[in-house]
């Protein structure tokens, strides 16, 4: 588990080295799928401060298995999409400024051009509202389930993230530092959307045929983009 | 009062790191409670020549106990706050972007999303007018008073800072580094709460029941968050 | 081909290092005009770890010539315009978020002062969306032909640089560094334009005599500015 | 005039470090009243090789005295603002993105707020549109005209900077670093201004009582703000 204690990590500090975070409003896992465990960030330690040896280790359940500290309060997020989605190898979570804007705005942020398509096919979802019974029972458990719930059966690999409604960004990956991938894409497109809109309120979503041609060429089966 | 004025001093310093002070437009303060005396800013020096010892030591009324310098002009107002509400530590004032475009905006904040809930217990609130008489008359009291009449009879600690109209963000906490926070969250909120207000204006406030859960499972007494 | 290679090393470098280009999203390319090689950074090699010696060497057709590694992916496009414009000695493409925001609007981004001015002879021009057929169909070098097409008998040397709709800026010049420089330019001028509309929807383009004055006392033939 | 050469060479530095400045886009001077001399930027050399033995000395008149280069273009500019403003000491010219955006929109900066009145004792104001005669002939003249025409009797350190139409902003102060102190106030103003108009169309300029106090309070004859 060192190794990827030390990938969980370096993700982890990666986030405020990109600016999607700041003080604790993030953190980072990843699965080894052969054991069934996950690695993520401790609970409200300071990233100015965090060592990889302070990450934690949980088995799927969310029972701790290793670590001096409770693990990151969203941990039950975490594992429900590890759980529904056996391609995903590693988690992100943020408060980054521009896709919480969307998630505040609760609007999925659209697909607009080309640097949104080599990365995300399609618009990037906003997830409904939780019930008030959801919120307090269990309140990070459904956070995951609704993420499920609005991504249902597409590939959760050609949607790379989600807005959580009035609350922030989710993305994921094969792995940890894939998942920061499409954290900092994220926040890029959720940027950009919002500046084109208020450049032109009329403007048109991505041609479909573009959409498919940019997303397709990176990591269809026939990709030839950065080979 | 050594480690006061360094924790005063480091407060400070925190601010232009944190981008949130251009020039010498903030200042942090803290409170010794058993002894009744507040260390501050002094009043127009330059951050980058400051040092702990500058820092100045007054008592509830602004009797000058200690120091070189003339305290910060804005000390009456930090000691209105002190003299008020005896859970406050610390108090900081900026003229950070955001914030302050909400002050002049003349409008509260509004709780958007759970980056808001997790410090702020609902709006923001914005000031009213100062009248004539009181920008003419006693006018750092009077800030201090419409902070105070616009509180009221809420915990402080669950509306850690205010926008005052047309001037700017004032900010506390139980110490000095935790005002400091607070202004840095404040500057965050406002900054997301404008960009979500953009891409729809015609957004809702945070559910109730979402806003609580995130306050109290920070600040609640059952709370669990960075735990 | 060194001198050339270290040069568009450069270019490529100055790209992140000018807040342009996130991850691999960007080229910078450059011509030796009596060869007629031309020299690009190879696809999908992160900036971090790229050394002069990986930049690739094609010709005019795009076979490639020398270098360990693919070419970029949009060799196509810029080999069009080599073949073009004679005048041209440098290529960059990336998707700076302004600039990339004005492409997705799907809008040019209109001459509203001096400071555009300086630079391009008149707006910076939005190309048509591509058909279904020319993006299926060697999707790159039709994006070049629009980019000739939108152009056309102009000089390209007073339209450094164009916005390719849905997809993000291509800019030029004499070499690789003075494309650089107009992807810099397209970027301030980009923002610049999108926060002047906001403030005045109703404001008017730069007048034509004053457009003239600023860009012909740095480029006409009696230039008198930097000199 | 090795001192003031010093001066001007800093204030000059100071314009990228504060971010006003991209490549060579600004210029700061300063003045000898006693001999009559002022000292600018050269034209066109790039800030990262400058020093300060490049500053060019010119009289009022704006002949070259000393220095190895032809003075920025914009010196006539300059001098006519010495020429008929005899309280300046230092005057800086820059293309920052808020102020510029003002000056794009052909609007006056508003006096929203406190941080705006500790400096500008009212609206910021931007210039009439120049004539197309007055483009074409003795350009930078005329716009040092057209800035002392809007300014006309009032004090220039009460109102210690300008926006020019469709080109940027000029400020000025009793040296070089005060104008630079003053371009940078400028463009904070400025981009306030634009944030809490986006947030509330229909907002207040500033209570006239209040502008009073806060300017009075740093700048007049009992001034006690930073004492």
């Amino acid at each position: 588990m060192q190794k990827l204690k030390q990938q969980v990590f370096d993700a982890n500090m990666d986030l405020p080295r990109n600016g999607l975070v700041t003080f604790t409003w993030g953190n980072a896992s990843a699965i080894d799928r052969e054991r069934g465990l996950v690695v993520i960030k401790p609970s409200g330690i300071a990233y100015g401060n965090m060592k990889s040896d302070d990450m934690v280790v949980v088995d799927l359940q969310g029972n701790r298995v290793e670590g001096p500290w409770c693990p990151s309060s969203d941990t039950a997020t975490h594992l429900a999409l590890y759980r529904r989605y056996p391609q995903l190898g590693g988690v992100v979570h943020t408060h980054s400024t521009y896709a919480t804007a969307w998630a505040q705005a609760g609007l999925a942020i659209p697909a607009l051009g080309t640097t949104h398509a080599d990365y995300f096919f399609g618009d990037i979802p906003c997830t409904r509202a939780l019930s008030e019974e959801e919120v307090q029972e269990e309140y990070e458990l459904n956070t995951g389930k609704v993420i499920v719930e609005t991504l249902g059966t597409s590939d959760p690999l050609h949607t790379p993230g989600i807005v959580v409604y009035q609350h922030g960004p989710f993305t994921w990956g094969k792995d940890a530092a894939d998942a920061v991938h499409h954290a900092v894409v994220m926040e890029a497109v959720a940027r950009m959307a919002w500046i084109a809109r208020s450049i032109n309120p009329a403007l048109k979503p991505i041609d479909t045929y573009l959409m498919n041609k940019h997303f397709m060429r990176k990591h269809g089966p026939n990709a030839y983009y950065g080979q």
